[in-house]
C-alpha cells in the first residue's frame, strides 16, 4: 500500500482499478517527402477526420454538460478551419518537400509559442488549445495508438500525466469512476471539468503516474486530497463507508434544494450564485440558487473584434432575467482591464495592470462603452428582478458619476417610451480598502453592498493573488479582512442596506462560519457549492456564530483565526 | 502684460528681464568623412574638452550643493570614460569613413534607446544622461554656438524648454535670480535642483518659451506657479512686496532652526527629515530637524554590480549616527523591489510589481542579505541614537520573522564580543492597509510606527500612482486615508508607542492641521520643508486641530476635507 497526497479536485470517493491513460510519442521523424500532392492528401484527410471526431465529442459534451463546457471544442473545430494555421501548413507541404506532419508541427510550435509569449493570459490559454488540436491531427498523420477514453468500457480510475479538455470530454462517467494526475490545480481545467462531471479527482500529485501500474487496485479520495494504491481490504472498507457517507450526505443536499437556507436558530440568509453566461443560469436553478448574486458581464466582450451591441447585451441581460423568473440577479457593469484585457481596445500596457486603469475607471473615461451597456441593463430591467452593481469603485465621486450617467441613460429611455423598471437596486462592489473604510457614508447613497474578496484581499494585503512569490499573503483569515467585512456589513445594516459577498471567500466551509457571525446578507458563490453550504448553515447558530466571530476580530494572525473555526463542531 | 500658470516648483517671487536658453540644433547633416584619421583626431579633443567642462562643473556642483548633488556629474564622466560606449564609435571612425559626430550620434541613439525601453525606471532615467553627455561631446564637434549658463553675468530669468543637470547646476545664483521652463513637474530633475539652489521656479507652463523674448520684463511666483510677462508698474510693486513678505518669512523661518516644535496651545512635536545618504545629514542639521525620520537605504545598494559589504554599510550607518549627535535616526531596512531594481540580483518580472515580491518579503526570503545588513545596523548602535523600522510589514507574522532575524544576529554579535547597543527602538513602517486596520495587534509587539503615505495611499485606493490614468485616486485627503491614519495613532497611543509618518503627506501645508488633529507624533519630510512646518505648526492650537480632524473624518470626499481645512484661518 502507497498514500500519495495531492490537490483535492472534485469531492467524493472512487474505487476501483487505474487505467494509465498515456499520450504516445507525438515526435515527428520524417521531414523530407517525394510527393507533395500525396502529402497534401494525407494531410486533408487528417484534418477531415479530426474534425470529424471532435463534432462528435462536441455532440456528446453538449448533451451531458451543456453548451458552455462545449465551447471550447468550437474553438479547436474553429482552429483547424482557420486559414492562418491551414495556409502556411498547405503552402509547406507545396513548396518545400517536408512531410505534412513536419508541416503541421513546424507551423503550428510558431503558433503556440507566440501565444506562449502573449501577455494576456486569455490568449497564453490558446497555446493549450492549439496544442491539443495539433496533437488530434498529428495521431492520424503519425498513426500512433491513441486509446481514446471515450472507449473505456469497465469501471476504472484513470491516471494521467494531465487531462486536455478534449480528454476530459470523453470520460464516461458510467465507466471512469475518478481521475487522479500529476499536475494541475483546483482552478485548472480538469479540476473544473470533474466538479462538473462529479467524477472524485485528485490532481497536483507530483508523480502519481509513475507509481501506478494499470490495474493496480486503487482510492481516490477526492474530498480529502489522497490516492492509495493497493490498499488492504480493511482499508478498502473504510473508504467504501467514507464513499456511502458522502453520497449519502449528497443526497441530503439535493433535499435541500427548494428549501430556503436557514441557520440553526432560524436566521434566513440568501444563497445566490456567480454566473459568467446565460447558459449558467441552468446549474443555478438546478442547485436551488435563490439569486444570481454576481453576473460577470466580462464574456459578453470576450472572444470578439469589436463592441458587443446594445442589443446582443439586452438579448443576454433578458435571457437570464427571465430564465431566474423574479429571483434577484445583480448584473455587474463590465470590469474589464487589470488581468482581463479585450484586444480590440487598445488600451496601453500598464506597469501595475492590476492598480490600473480598469472597470469602473474605464467605464466613467470611454462613456461610449458604459452607455451602451447600461441602456441595454435598462431595456432588460423590465423582464425580472434586476440589481446592477459597479465594480472597482474607490470613492464616493466615482459612484456619483456613474449613477448620474444611469439616471440620464434611464431619463432618455423614458422619453423615447420605453418601459424602464422602477425598482432596480443600484449597489457597489466593495473590494477596494478605501471604500470599506468609508463605508458608513456609501451606505447613504447607494442601495447594496456587495464584498469582492478576491480583490480586496490583494489590495488589502497589497500582494498580486496571481504572483506565486507572494501567494501567502493572500489570507481570506487574515482579522484586517474580516475587520474590514465587518465595518462594511455594519455600516450597511446602519443605514437597512443589505450586503452581499460574491468573492471566492463566501463559498468557503471555513468562512461561512465567520461570515454568518459578522451578519452578511447573501453568500454568492459558484452553483455547486449552494447546496453543501446550505447544509452547513442550517447546522449552525447565528447567535453562537456572532460571539465566534467577535473573537475573531481580535485574533493577531491568520492561522490563529483558522485553529478557532476549526475547534467548533459543525 | 501676460499672465501664464504653471506648476510652483520652488518657492519664492524674482523679478528681471529674461534670458531665452535655447539648445543649438544638434542635428549631424555630414555622415561620409575621407580621413578617418582625422575624424579620430577630432573626436578624442571633443571628448577631453568634455571631461574638462565636466569637471569644471563637478567641482563648483560640489562646493555649492553638496557632494550629492555632484553625483551626476560623477556619471556623466564615468559615460565618457566607458569604453562599452567609445569602443564602438571609435571602431565606427575608424572602419566606415564617418564624420566624428556622426559616430558618435548614431552609436549614443543605439544605447539611449536601449536605456528607453528598460523597464526599470532607474535604467530609463540614464537616457536622460546619455542624451546630455552627447549634446555636450557634439557642441564641440558640431561647432555650434550655445551660451553656457555660467556665462551669465546680469541678473536676469532663465526661460528654457526645459533644463537639463548640466544646465541647472551652472546657473549661478548670483546672477539667475528665477526660472520657468516648458516641461516638468514638482518632482522633475529641474524642480529639485531649483528648491536645493533656493531660486524661484515656475516649469510645466507647456509655452513659456514661445510667448517670450528676451529681455521682456518678467515675474516669476514660484509661490503660486504663475508667470507674468512684461507687468505694469503697480504690479512689479505689488511682488516687489510679495517677495519681501516672503523673504522675510523665510528670515522668521530661519530662527526657529533650534527651536523645538510646539503648537499654539504648548504641545510638542517632532520634526524630522527623511535623507538618501550620510551626505544629507547636513542639511538636515541646517534646517533644524529633530531627527531622522526615514534613512532609505536604498542608495547603498544602487549604481553597483554587487551587493554593499557590512563594512560599507556599518561605515554609512555609523556616519550619520555620530553626524546626528544622539538625535533618533530611523533607519529602514532595505526595500528594493516594485519600481526599485536591483539588477545584480536578477529578481524575476513581475506583472504588478507594487504587489509583489518586495522590501521585507525578499528580506525574509534572502536572508543572506537581510542579516548582513542587520549586523551592520546592530554593530553601529552604539554610535547614536539607532531605530530600526522594517518595510512593507502586512502580518504579524512576518514582523515577527524579521524581528527573530535581529535577535538572532544580535545574539551572535554578542557572543563575538561586539559591543551592540541595548536600546535600539524596533518599530515597522504602516503602509499596507491590513496593518493599519490591525494596528491595535501590531502596538502589543512593536515600539513604534511610521506611516508610509505614498504606499499607503495606493494600495488604499488601489491606484498606482505612477499610473497618470488612474492619477486622481492617488487622494491623500480622501476621508477613508485620514480615518485609517487615526486608527493607527488611536492604537499606538493606547500601548503608549509613538506614531510618525515618513510618506509625502507629513510635510504638505493642507495635511499638517489635519495630522496634528489627529495626534501625530513625529513628522518626516524633506529637510527644506522643515521650517516652513515648524512656523505653521506653532501658529496652529491643537486643541482646536482636533476638532477639525473629527470634522474631516466624517466627509465624504477628498475635495470636501480640503475646503474644509482651507475655510480655517491659519
Amino acid at each position: 500500500m502507497l498514500k500519495i497526497t495531492g490537490i483535492a479536485a472534485s469531492a467524493g470517493v472512487a474505487i476501483a482499478p487505474a487505467f494509465k491513460l498515456e499520450h504516445p510519442d507525438y515526435t515527428v521523424k520524417q521531414q523530407h517527402a517525394k510527393d507533395s500532392s500525396a502529402e497534401l492528401q494525407r494531410f486533408e484527410e487528417a484534418l477531415a477526420a479530426s474534425v470529424q471526431e471532435l463534432e462528435a465529442i462536441k455532440e456528446r459534451t453538449q448533451q451531458e454538460l451543456g453548451a458552455k463546457k462545449a465551447e471550447i471544442f468550437e474553438s479547436h473545430l474553429l482552429i483547424l478551419s482557420d486559414p492562418e494555421l491551414l495556409t502556411p501548413v498547405r503552402d509547406k507541404i507545396a513548396n518545400e518537400l517536408v512531410t505534412a506532419e513536419f508541416a503541421l508541427d513546424e507551423t503550428a510550435k510558431q503558433f503556440i509559442s507566440m501565444f506562449e509569449n502573449m501577455k494576456s493570459a486569455y490568449l497564453r490559454e490558446r497555446a493549450a488549445d492549439m496544442r491539443d488540436v495539433t496533437k488530434r491531427v498529428l495521431t492520424h498523420l503519425l498513426g500512433v495508438k491513441y486509446v481514446n477514453p471515450a472507449e473505456i468500457n469497465t469501471e476504472v480510475i484513470v491516471v494521467a500525466e494531465d487531462l486536455t479538455p478534449s480528454d476530459t470530454a470523453q470520460l464516461n462517467r458510467q465507466f471512469v469512476k475518478g481521475f487522479t494526475t500529476n499536475i494541475g490545480g483546483r482552478t485548472s481545467h480538469s479540476a473544473i471539468m470533474a466538479r462538473s462531471l462529479e467524477i472524485p479527482a485528485v490532481v497536483g500529485t507530483k508523480d502519481v503516474l509513475s507509481q501506478i501500474e494499470s490495474g493496480d487496485l486503487l482510492i481516490v479520495d477526492g474530498l480529502d486530497g489522497e490516492v492509495i494504491i493497493n490498499p488492504a481490504p480493511e482499508l478498502v472498507a473504510e473508504y467504501q463507508a467514507k464513499r456511502d457517507r458522502h453520497l449519502r450526505q449528497i443526497e441530503e443536499w439535493k433535499k435541500l434544494r427548494d428549501l430556503p437556507t436557514v441557520s440553526r436558530d432560524g436566521v434566513h440568509v440568501e444563497l445566490a450564485a456567480n454566473i459568467g453566461t446565460p447558459n449558467d443560469v441552468a446549474g443555478v436553478l438546478e442547485n436551488g440558487g435563490e439569486g444570481v448574486g454576481l453576473y460577470r458581464t466580462e464574456f459578453l466582450y470576450m472572444g470578439r473584434t469589436e463592441l458587443p451591441s446594445e442589443d446582443v447585451q439586452f438579448q443576454a441581460y433578458k435571457t437570464v432575467l427571465e430564465k431566474m423568473e423574479g429571483k434577484p440577479v445583480v448584473v455587474r457593469t463590465l470590469d474589464i482591464g487589470g488581468d482581463k484585457e479585450l484586444p480590440y481596445l487598445d488600451l496601453p500596457k500598464e506597469m501595475n495592470p492590476f492598480l490600473g486603469f480598469r472597470a469602473v475607471r474605464l467605464c466613467l473615461d470611454r462613456q461610449d462603452i458604459f452607455r451602451t451597456q447600461l441602456r441595454a441593463l435598462l431595456r432588460a430591467s423590465v423582464y425580472g428582478n434586476l440589481r446592477i452593481m459597479f465594480p472597482m469603485i474607490a470613492t464616493l465621486d466615482e459612484f456619483r458619476q456613474a449613477k448620474a450617467l444611469l439616471e440620464e441613460e434611464k431619463a432618455k429611455l423614458v422619453g423615447e417610451g420605453t418601459a424602464v423598471s422602477d425598482s432596480i437596486q443600484l449597489g457597489i462592489m466593495v473590494e477596494i480598502p478605501s471604500t470599506a473604510v468609508l463605508a458608513d457614508q456609501f451606505a447613504q447613497e447607494v442601495d447594496f453592498f456587495s464584498i469582492g474578496t478576491n480583490d480586496l484581499i490583494q489590495y488589502t494585503m497589497a500582494a498580486d493573488r496571481m504572483n506565486e512569490r507572494v501567494s501567502y499573503l493572500y489570507q481570506p483569515y487574515n482579522p484586517a479582512i474580516l475587520r474590514l467585512v465587518k465595518m462594511v456589513i455594519d455600516a450597511a445594516h446602519k443605514e437597512g442596506r443589505w450586503v452581499g459577498m460574491c468573492g471566492e471567500m463566501a463559498g468557503d466551509a471555513t468562512a461561512i462560519p465567520l461570515l454568518l457571525g459578522l451578519g452578511l446578507d447573501e453568500f454568492s458563490m459558484s452553483a455547486t457549492s449552494i447546496l453543501p453550504a446550505r447544509s452547513q448553515i442550517s447546522k449552525l447558530s447565528k447567535a453562537e456564530m456572532e460571539k465566534l466571530a467577535a473573537e475573531a476580530l481580535q485574533k493577531r494572525t491568520a492561522q490563529e483565526v483558522v485553529e478557532l473555526v476549526q475547534a467548533i463542531k459543525q
